[in-house]
C-alpha cells in the first residue's frame, strides 16, 4: 500500500459516552476499551502500521489539537479546523493538502472513535479498497452487520466490479439513512447490505475531481487554503476561508451522489469493528466495585468505590464530578441526560 | 419532669447507612433527614427541651466524644467509654453518677439516633413514663406497630396498671427479638404489641437496685468507676475497671427478667418515630441529579452529580470515596457491603 495516505477525521462529542466523554474531552481522547489506549491511539496504532507513520493525517477541533499531539507524539501531520464544518470539509482539505504533495497518492479516511478486532482482516479489506481505488473508484469498506442495529446508516451491494487485487469489491446499489428497527431487519435478512463505517478510499484526484463538480464552491475553497498550506500564510487563509465552508458531510457530498452515478465501490467485510457508540458496547469491568445481589460494569477510573445492591445489568460510569447509573438496555439514551444538562445551563458538566 | 436526667447512649456504627455512615462517622453524627441537624442533634434538641440541657448525659465511645461536644456545644456531661460493651454498662454507669448527686433522680434512657416527628405526644408519653418511674416501675416507652417490621424486637404489654398520671401504663407480659415477616404480621394483628425502641425510664436507685441483683459484678464496678467520677483518678479507674466489665445489653440485664417479675411496665404511644435504620426510611432528595425515564432518591452532599436513565425506585448515595446503588427494597441489604468490604480488608472504605 505504498500510495496509501491516511486521513483521521477526529470530531464528534460522543454524548452517550458522558460522563466520561465531555465537549472538552472527546469519545476519541478516551481509553473506553480498558487497553490502556485511547480510540485515537487505537486508531493510530492500526493506521501508521498500514501506511507509515509519516502518512498519516489527523483532522480535529482546534481546541482538541494540543491532546491529540500529545496522545500521538509521532504524529507530523495535524489539522486544526477553526470551527466543526462536518466531514468533507475535513477529509476535502487534508485530501488537497496530501496531492499537492503527492499527486498519485490514494486517500482513505478512517475515523478517531473506532476499534478492530482482527487486524489482518482490516488490512485485507483496506489493501482491497485501495486496488479498488486504483481502478478509478471511491471505494467504501462496509462492515458486516451482526445484528439489525438502528444506530447506523446501511449500504446496499450490487454487482461484483471484478477488479484486479480486489475480488470482494461490489457496485454500490445506493446508501442509506438509519433505518427503524423493522426494516433494519430487512436489510439484515436480504444479506446484501453492509454498515457504513464512514470509510472511504479513493484517488485523491478522484475524489478532487469528485468534489471540484459536485461541490464547486467548497472545492475552491479547499483549493485556497491548500495552496497557503504550509506557508507564512496558512492560518490566515485557513481562518478566512474555513467559515465561508458548506457544512456537508462526505456521505451527501460524494458517496450519494457518485453511487448513482455508478462510481461507487464497497468492500463487505467483518474485522471485529465497532464504533464504541454507548456503554453497551464499550469494555467496563468490576474493579473496585462491590455487587451484593447484583451485576453489571464500570466504566471510569475516579477513586471512587461503586457498590451496587439489588440490581441487574447496571452500568455505572464514575469520574470526579459526575456518576451515570443506567443499563445496557438504555445505553443509548445518555444522550438525553447531556441534552437535559445544557438545557438547564449545566456546562460545567457537558 | 423536674426530677428527670436524660441518658443518651450514642453507639452503633449503622452499616445498613454506608457509605455515609463509616466506624469514623457513625449514623448518629449524621444529617439523614436533610433537616439541617444530625441525628444525635435532634436527640440533644428534644431531650434537652424536656429535661433542661444540664440534665443530659451523652455516653458514646472515645473516638467520638470530641465529635459529639463540637455537635452539641451546650452538652456538659459527656461519658467516653475506653470501648464498647453494649448499652447495660452505658446507661447503668451514667445512672450511677446522676445518683451520687442527685438521690431521687429519674433516669430515661434514648438512643441518639433516633427521630421523632410528634413532639408533643412524645412528651406526653415521656410524662407518663416518668410517673409510672416514679410508682417504682422500669417504664419502656413501647411504639405503635406502623406495619408489621422485621427489624425490631417487640413488647407485649397486658393488663393496665392504674398508675397515677400514667394512665396508658400496661404491666409488660415479654420482651420478643426480632420476629420473621410470618410471626410479626402475627404481633401486628394482635394488637397488643410495640415496638422496643429501647427507651427505659426509671428511678435511678430502682434500676441500680435491680443491678445490684441482676447484675451484681458490673453493678460493682459501675459503683468503683462513679465513685471515683470527676475527681483525679476518674480516667485511672475508668481505664481499668471498664474493660472487665460484662458485655450485655439493658434489655437482657434488667428488662427481661424484671418483666418476669412484674416490674416492667410500658407506655404504648404514637408519636412519628424512627430509627432512620436504611435509606428506605432517611430522606433524600433529588437535588443536584438528572432523572431520564428514571426515579428515585440521592442522599449525600458529596460535589458529583448523580444522573440515572431507565431505572425505577433507585437509592444512590454520593460521597466523595463511594458510590452506593440500590432500590428502597434492598435496603436493609446495605450492610452486606460492608460486610464484603471489611472481608477484603478495604478498612478505608468502613
Amino acid at each position: 500500500m505504498s500510495s496509501l495516505h491516511v486521513i483521521i477525521p477526529a470530531g464528534g462529542a460522543g454524548t452517550r459516552l458522558w460522563p466520561l466523554s465531555r465537549a472538552g474531552r472527546p469519545k476519541f481522547l478516551i481509553d473506553l476499551t480498558g487497553s490502556g489506549r485511547t480510540l485515537i491511539q487505537q486508531t493510530w496504532d492500526r493506521m501508521a502500521e498500514l501506511a507509515g507513520p509519516d502518512r498519516v493525517h489527523v483532522v480535529t477541533g482546534i481546541a482538541h489539537a494540543d491532546a491529540v499531539c500529545a496522545q500521538l507524539p509521532q504524529l507530523r501531520h495535524v489539522i486544526a479546523e477553526p470551527d466543526p464544518r462536518d466531514s468533507m470539509p475535513a477529509i476535502g482539505l487534508a485530501t488537497a493538502i496530501i496531492a499537492r504533495e503527492d499527486p498519485d497518492a490514494v486517500v482513505g479516511s478512517f475515523a478517531a472513535d473506532q476499534t478492530v478486532a482482527d487486524d489482518a482482516a482490516f488490512t485485507q479489506a483496506v489493501t482491497e479498497a485501495v486496488a479498488a481505488a486504483n481502478a478509478g473508484y471511491v471505494c467504501t469498506i462496509g462492515v458486516r452487520p451482526s445484528e439489525p442495529s438502528t444506530a447506523y446508516g446501511y449500504i446496499d451491494a450490487g454487482e461484483p466490479l471484478s477488479v484486479d487485487g480486489a475480488p470482494r469489491a461490489l457496485a454500490v446499489r445506493r446508501f442509506v439513512e438509519k433505518p427503524d428497527a423493522r426494516t433494519a431487519q430487512q436489510y439484515l435478512d436480504a444479506g446484501s447490505y453492509s454498515w457504513n463505517a464512514g470509510m472511504f478510499v479513493a484517488r485523491a484526484s478522484v475524489l478532487l475531481d469528485h468534489l471540484a463538480r459536485l461541490q464547486p464552491e467548497l472545492h475552491a475553497g479547499l483549493a485556497l487554503i491548500a495552496q497557503a498550506w504550509g506557508g507564512p500564510n496558512q492560518d490566515a487563509v485557513l481562518g478566512q476561508v474555513w467559515p465561508s465552508l458548506p457544512k456537508v458531510a462526505i456521505d451527501h457530498a460524494i458517496a450519494e451522489p457518485v453511487s448513482v452515478e455508478g462510481g461507487l465501490a464497497v468492500v463487505p467485510a467483518a474485522f471485529g469493528w465497532s464504533d464504541v457508540g454507548d456503554f453497551a458496547i464499550a469494555s467496563g469491568s468490576t474493579a473496585d466495585s462491590t455487587w451484593i445481589d447484583a451485576d453489571g460494569l464500570v466504566f471510569g477510573d475516579a477513586p471512587i468505590h461503586v457498590a451496587v445492591v439489588g440490581l441487574h445489568d447496571v452500568v455505572v460510569v464514575r469520574t470526579p464530578d459526575a456518576v451515570l447509573i443506567t443499563t445496557r438496555e438504555h445505553a443509548q439514551d445518555v444522550k438525553s441526560v447531556v441534552a437535559a444538562l445544557k438545557e438547564s445551563g449545566r456546562t460545567d458538566l457537558t
